[in-house]
């Protein structure tokens, strides 16, 4: 039973790990609808928490919740230029309804700036309504030829907040201010590192007029673009004749935001802390948080230690943690299961904390605690396990976050490099390179071609090196932006 | 602007009032989709209340959350033969994909027993992989002609529940906790009694072995359905080739159930509990509370009034309240509208309580509570103000779902009843009539043709009269049921 499920090795075929990991740990499963995944019960109840997480965040800085059509009649897709180029190979198309064919098709939302626009063209009048502050929970569609569970698939779950403003530098202000939530959670809670800047031209959201975007560095020294967040101008305003009378009494178009994260964050999560046995998931984001596995050997031994786990778990969940939430504790009670095949299971879910429990344990009051990131196993007191649990559950989600960052340094390039040592670390094993850019666009087309890298982002001041570089990666000539280079996800 | 925003009377156009009320508070918007609507942030505020009320219900229960495709090949919506001529005439289809002519249509999800059952038929092999109990948050889609804001929407949000047992008593079981689950959520949040019963063959779900059913009745005395929780059987296990090895080494199929409700209910609380003053929000479910209305006339009043309202509410909602949920408190703060403006308008929205304060208030430690279900005012102290509000509100929530339950009573026929007498009725004012039925679906389809009222359930014990009715409403041969009747969103 073990040996079907052991994992391929990471270090051996990564790719092929991830999906293993994923499929075993029953986070998600391939769909009988080509490109669509089922999210099943282990990943959801990840997601859940993100979402939770993140909403609490949107709202402290004055979001509000609203839901938008599925369906965008095409012509309204066709009325920002650069958009409609952008998303149109990857429209899934609604011809019939009701049995007729419709008048004119609907596409299933790609994304919804173009459907909201036009209705906050007809909520705002004056700059009273504004700013206006949405965010929206959903489900988007994307035409994939080439699909990964979590990472890419032609159905997926994100929100995507949509945001009009009185001015320019409003609307940057909330642009940045949504990266910076984005990596706050990223960092505290997926307990994954990312690097924040600005994306080039032929990378930015189509229709936008900057795309900033959080990067995060996989295992395999890959990026994965983990959330952007767009200054979208007032190129969907002039669209949608999204207008507001300003305190002067003059007409102004709008400024827009638009900004989103998706179902590829678990993807990343995965990524960032699955080891060679399973998925390793931080304690925020668990849905069970420890798990009791009893250890008997007769009825009677059975009797004794689940009610001594009963006892311990409802003590637990009464005891109060500085943060005001209950534990998250399962007791592991299925019989004919050898402690051991269970330990697997748990450990193949990524549960953060294990606390195996037998009949000598109880009599000393004590039992064995094991952190899941480390494997640290030790004896611990019954008598104070709250706090002990507490304090180690947010022990190691530091300690994961800073794994993770040290990871990413140690795979990180901030020395000068040539092109060729370049193609040949890229050829390898990859990484994240700061180097010079020229600004531009048929430079970094080239590098693309010849190494597969892009340039991830124009990171932002702080990720920038000491010394910046001064000619180009590419072309040698002078650099006009320090630029993040990785192959990506 | 106070009068084009005046309702028009419940009493006078019923529908029109609906529509204005639910426009008018922002709740809702046409959209350019048709039949498709915008929830807006009002609206979508006390959705996610209830979502997070049933979410913690299904979760107590055992019911695991998960997320399944939104597109369903249309093969196999016909692999069950009911199923897909009761839903055949409202699917919406995708035909393109990416640019291309799909092999296979794609139907947009109208409810996803079919795509759902063929996974659980992936993951079941044992008796051991038994109860599978799983919920989908989700959207669905079901082509509409006729549509109404929240009632009935080609797209509408809903959580479907989707079960897998051992045995038809588990499953039938599993049907009557979720019915109770709603039923308990209907009358505990929304303050919306209801009668719970089975539903007649042709009222069932397109599947079903048996369908039951929450109905309310609305201010104008027609009924809703709220809620619905289905016993399907082994019609879609076999369907779907969903079997598992019992205990005794058998194969056998397993027994389903499905159960689901929807933004409907919003729609339900919008006409169980508004008036012509706008809308009346039950505390549990109110995005906010009390908002709190400051009163001034000079700046430095305002200064003074807004400064007791900010420490007002930081006390309030640090006050512990028994259910351990701070007090969800707005002050409106804004400037150059009048008082009775905002009152207006938060009567509109139906905000359960307001706080008048000015600097006379402030002066004597005091303000003024005023309550929306009652519009009973008083003068009340801001020492004790949290144990006063949060008595009131709970008092609200009770005295809510009284006055619904009142008027639902006032509203119904126990009594013997004539077939000219209950045709006169619904021709009327309409109403909930308890009478008999022979069993007979025609007897039903002629009731509907000539009165337009149906059976809206055979009620469940504890609703049906102390004396049973002996003959059919219609036909006045034997009865074999107690029956609901009424006209029916």
């Amino acid at each position: 039973m073990a040996d079907d499920k052991k994992l391929t090795p990471r270090a051996k075929d990564f790719s092929a790990w991830y999906n293993e990991v994923v499929l075993k740990s029953e986070m998600a499963d391939y769909s009988p609808v080509k490109g669509c995944m089922v999210i099943r019960p282990n990943g959801y109840g990840i997601w859940e928490r993100m979402q939770r997480a993140l909403d609490d965040m949107f709202k402290a800085t004055g979001h509000q919740n609203a839901y938008f059509p599925l369906f965008i009649p095409e012509s309204f897709l066709h009325k920002e230029k650069e958009h409609v180029e952008g998303f149109a190979h990857e429209f899934a198309v609604v011809t019939h309804g009701g049995g007729k064919k419709l008048e004119e098709p609907l596409v299933v939302r790609p994304t919804s700036e173009t459907i909201i626009y036009s209705m906050f063209a007809k909520w705002v009048q004056s700059y009273r309504d504004l700013p206006l502050l949405i965010n929206q929970w959903a489900n988007v569609v994307r035409w994939e030829m080439r699909t990964r569970l979590f990472l890419r698939t032609t159905e997926f779950l994100w929100q995507e907040g949509h945001t009009a403003h009185a001015t320019h530098d409003e609307a940057e202000a909330e642009t940045r201010q949504m990266l910076g939530i984005y990596r706050d959670f990223m960092e505290g809670y997926i307990a994954m590192p990312v690097i924040t800047g600005r994306k080039t031209d032929s990378e930015k959201f189509a229709g936008a007029l900057r795309t900033y975007a959080c990067e995060a560095m996989m295992q395999d020294n890959k990026a994965l673009q983990a959330g952007t967040s767009h200054n979208l101008g007032q190129n969907f305003s002039k669209a949608f004749e999204l207008k507001f009378q300003s305190e002067a009494g003059t007409e102004e178009f709008a400024w827009n935001t638009s900004w989103g994260v998706s179902t590829r964050m678990v993807g990343g999560l995965v990524m960032t802390h699955g080891d060679d046995a399973g998925l390793r998931v931080p304690p925020l984001l668990a849905p069970i948080e420890l798990v009791i596995v009893p250890i008997y050997r007769s009825d009677e031994e059975r009797t004794l230690v689940l009610e001594a786990a009963d006892n311990l778990a409802k003590s637990l969940r009464a005891w109060d943690r500085r943060e005001a939430s209950r534990l998250r504790i399962h007791i592991d009670r299925r019989d004919g299961m050898k402690p051991g095949a269970k330990y697997y299971e748990w450990e193949l879910r990524g549960i953060p904390l294990r606390l195996e429990l037998g009949p000598r344990d109880i009599a000393a009051n004590q039992g064995v605690l094991v952190r899941r990131d480390t494997k640290e196993k030790r004896s611990v007191s019954l008598e104070s396990l709250g706090e002990d649990v507490a304090d180690t559950l947010s022990a190691m989600q530091r300690d994961m976050l800073a794994a993770a960052l040290e990871r990413r340094e140690a795979n990180s390039v901030r020395t000068p490099i040539s092109y060729d040592a370049f193609k040949e670390l890229m050829a390898g094993k990859g990484g994240f390179v700061y180097a010079g850019w020229c600004g531009d666009a048929a430079c970094e087309a080239r590098v693309k071609e010849e190494t597969r890298a892009t340039i991830r982002c124009l990171p932002d001041e702080e990720f920038r090196s000491a010394v910046a570089p001064t000619t180009c990666l590419r072309c040698g000539k002078a650099s006009t932006d320090e630029a993040l280079w990785a192959k990506a996800y």
